[in-house]
């Protein structure tokens, strides 16, 4: 295998674009080839097969889709109640908007883990740490509400970047007056988020 | 085109078992010919093109996944308070199980719809039709929560269904003790509906 990290990267990212635009079987390593602009075969020599290509580009997507440390550092200094953990989803939600290609790729890995039990194994590995930090997260942090709440917060938003960025309009009009995806964020929050901690 | 009501379903079916099982670029004419078991040939003479193929199995998706009319009268007859909801959140999340490859293609043809504008207008006239259907169901029979609570309802079950579907082992062991899925639709329903209707 060649190890050149910045071709390797952006061997990565060309993965990305084939994947969201095509679909799981566009992606082959002669339309990652030529999405990069190398020479075909280049990719061959990078990955040792589409597998490792689609965990490599599972890895690159967390990067890209993580939140921006600074961003939280700042969010943290605020008070750690309901207004604060609104502040956060949509900080994600406008994460999953400005990446949409990474999002939409994220969502075709989904559905190409149901027919590859390897893929879906690694996969289960990198949404479960998610869920568990951001549960972790949640608790150290102080903001108002349980686990369960976490739980109920992740599906909804989960269901809420599902809809809005593959079907759009179904919500935009569906509430007179809100907006999509803002309004919906703070709907979600203002729903599932007790107003304060419960006391211990 | 042919007119044949039962092949057309057929060769129907046999075009959201494709879908599922291969993804969007799996799905020709000739792979569809080849699940119903009818001579390479036929679905062209059916279906005046892919776009025409999809459009007809989204109308069927729907009725596939419907819920049957007798257990929702079955349900009509309970008083109409949250445990009810929770009863039609589990009738959902049951048909979507039941039929997972249904629900899969589903999920397909909202990752091919962000690339055909065609299928998209039509596909989202079908879930906005379903949202406000479900928005109307919910004041009519009385049941706790308003508009705003029905949305989150439909988000919150959306994430756990594409969740459950593709990533089934994320979710199980996320809050201790809690079954996948029916315990997570409870946390769902008493986390979002409001105990009572608030007094008029």
């Amino acid at each position: 295998m060649v190890s050149n990290p910045e071709r390797r990267a952006a061997l990565v990212d060309a993965g990305v674009e084939v994947l969201a635009r095509e679909g799981a079987r566009g992606l082959t390593f002669r339309a990652v080839d030529t999405e990069a602009g190398v020479p075909v075969g280049t990719a061959s020599n990078y990955f040792t097969g589409r597998e490792e290509l689609l965990r490599q580009m599972d890895a690159r997507l967390h990067q890209r889709l993580a939140p921006d440390p600074d961003v939280v550092a700042a969010l943290m200094t605020r008070p750690k109640d309901r207004a604060l953990v609104g502040a956060f989803m949509r900080d994600l939600m406008d994460r999953a908007t400005r990446d949409r290609t990474g999002y939409l790729a994220l969502l075709e890995m989904r559905l190409e883990a149901t027919r590859r039990p390897e893929l879906r194994a690694s996969y289960t590995e990198s949404l479960r740490g998610d869920l568990a930090e951001g549960m972790q997260f949640h608790r150290e942090a102080g903001l108002p509400g349980g686990d369960g709440t976490v739980v109920v917060l992740y599906l909804a938003m989960l269901g809420l970047i599902l809809e809005h960025l593959t079907m759009p309009d179904v919500l935009s009009g569906a509430l007179p007056g809100a907006d999509v995806p803002d309004d919906l964020v703070e709907l979600i929050v203002s729903t599932v988020v007790p107003q304060e901690r419960p006391e211990p």
